[in-house]
């Protein structure tokens, strides 16, 4: 079996730890007997958008369009290209015209991984973030009135669609259906924001019938990012809004100990489209060029591109690679407490399938 | 000096921990030269609620907005009454109709809490959240299309104007300037959130023109969140709305420890209305009634009341009695390990001024 894959390394550190996550891919695939087509664009990155006026050609749905996934690095580097000119050209578009309505992001405390929550051991932080991924606070409607005045004001909508959660959901209780512990939580704020997320709740509760297999609550945000901190092994699958999500993404990796590491894959289920795998962390500009990034996150998005496209054996292969690393000081990279730099921490976990 | 204090206890653990706080203010207030007098209300309370059919009197402007200060309880409990209606009903309506546009909350992680934060000692954590407190993402403007349909959504306006934040961020930076640290973060989103988000942005930049001895930085409010657990040492004062405000005085509380004696203030600095005085924590129906809340948040709030009536040394008395009882394992309630119950907590803090 082949795939077609394409391979977009974006800019900054992306550059340099793409190529260490197809150095795994093409390693578990010839063990795991199956191909890879890797097609590599330039596009979607700053450079590009630096010679060419966008981020991305006229016609890049045709280009990677017709792939079975798409393995990004990150973007948003140099910084003369704003923020919102490289993401809403690129990440953010890739998100909303393939229609990846779920962006899965795992959260699991990992072996070598110093954890900044006290007594916390690998095992007690393992959970999923189910973010929905195209709609709710990032909607773009909206607008300024009374510009350049005393009296100036934006508005901005937040608009959610029966279609848009549903699906979000269903996702979600699948999952959740497939883990041993069966448990669901939606992050909410019903108390404060009084119609939109009262809205998310009754969709919940309507979906939930669905589920009787499947335990599941609801906490409003501001206790649910608390609970991360205080009781990260309450968690199994939570669900929640674009921005919601966005938030517990960032701080469920960050309390298993780094969102160096991150995985995340912006999923489009019925496979109408590719689907996206990139890692949490951006394009780090700190570090970039140096060689010294952690390619972990990278190589941990191809492991759940593989899940996606159905060689879940290869996926855990390269996921029990990952853990060996880490537990091996010298083989960690230095924001890890290592010293092996990009290509040797990439090299490792590839000899170790 | 006399103080009017308008004192409403609530429902739930709030009629147990408001008498302390009383216990505790009527003792500074003789040590240090005041007298408060203090008007007690049962309105703001599903217990006037299930009896009256509304949260507060008709008259309820004219009964506490005369006061120099409402020293507050929690509202939510029983849950015959819903969330929306008991606190859309009195929390939330003072906040807007009292103009309290500050809601101030210390996140300190005191002697003798224990921290989940690996290696985190007192003094590495002590800061000021500055959340919004009347617009932003808690507008209540929106609404509901296709009703009933698979074609249903909803949508609701994040409304921030430039007064509104302009007033914030001068509360924030003022406060910044008259801390050691000089040192001012933002919470934004406007890599995501296109429109409020910049709009934001762009009225920090501004202000900060008139603060250049305040050192300013701002992050996305989810990589916020991650170093509010990676590094709770980097902050000082952070501003942010209503929502991302709301988050992130929840979670620096549970990063210092608990939620369970955080403090809060809803301030209307122009002095038109009284400001509430509030600890974080809700009504708390599953220990309500027993008499084993912690009252630490309750005396802290009252601490701020007190530095906002101008009797910074009687606050400053009551934090430094609140540090040494939390320091005494024996005088802590058992949320805190120890096995006072509130009276005696509330006693013993009363007993150090
Ligand atoms: C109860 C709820 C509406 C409220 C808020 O969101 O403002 C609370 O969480 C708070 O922080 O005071
Ligand atoms: C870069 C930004 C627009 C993006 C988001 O908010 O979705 C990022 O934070 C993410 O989580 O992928």
């Amino acid at each position: 079996k082949t795939y077609r894959v394409a391979v977009i390394p974006g800019d900054g550190i992306g550059k340099e730890v793409v190529p260490e996550g197809v150095r795994v891919l093409e390693k578990v695939a010839k063990r795991h007997g199956f191909a890879l087509q890797l097609d590599w664009f330039d596009f979607s990155s700053c450079d590009y958008y630096l010679k060419h006026g966008r981020m991305m050609p006229e016609d890049w749905k045709q280009q990677v369009g017709g792939h079975d996934a798409i393995f990004f690095g990150a973007v948003g580097w140099p910084k003369a290209v704003p923020d919102h000119v490289s993401l809403w050209g690129s990440l953010l578009l890739f998100r909303r015209d393939f229609d990846q309505y779920v962006n899965l992001r795992p959260v699991k405390l990992m072996p070598g991984v110093p954890c900044p929550l006290a007594g916390r051991a690998p095992g007690d932080i393992d959970f999923f973030v189910v973010r929905e991924n195209t709609e709710g606070e990032y909607s773009s409607i909206g607008g300024k009135m009374f510009p350049g005045t005393e009296r100036e004001f934006v508005v901005q909508e937040t608009v959610m669609t029966r279609t848009g959660i549903d699906r979000v959901l269903k996702y979600a209780f699948e999952l959740a259906r497939r883990r041993p512990k069966r448990h669901l939580t939606s992050a909410t704020k019903s108390n404060g924001i009084s119609i939109t997320m009262p809205y998310w709740d009754e969709r919940v509760e309507e979906m939930a019938k669905a589920y009787p297999d499947v335990r599941w609550d609801k906490y409003h945000i501001d206790i649910l990012t608390a609970n991360f901190v205080l009781h990260p092994d309450w968690f199994d699958v939570v669900v929640a809004s674009n921005l919601f999500g966005d938030i517990l993404s960032d701080l469920g990796p960050a309390c298993a100990g780094t969102i160096g590491i991150a995985a995340a894959a912006n999923i489009n289920p019925e496979r109408t489209w590719p689907s996206v795998f990139e890692p949490v962390h951006g394009s780090a500009p700190d570090i970039a060029g140096q060689g010294i990034a952690n390619p972990i996150g990278q190589i941990w998005s191809g492991a759940m591109m593989l899940d996606h496209l159905g060689e879940g054996e290869a996926a855990a292969a390269v996921l029990g690679a990952i853990e060996k690393v880490l537990a091996e000081k010298t083989l960690r990279t230095r924001d890890l407490g290592g010293n092996a730099d990009t290509v040797a921490c990439g090299k490792a976990i590839a000899e170790m399938i």
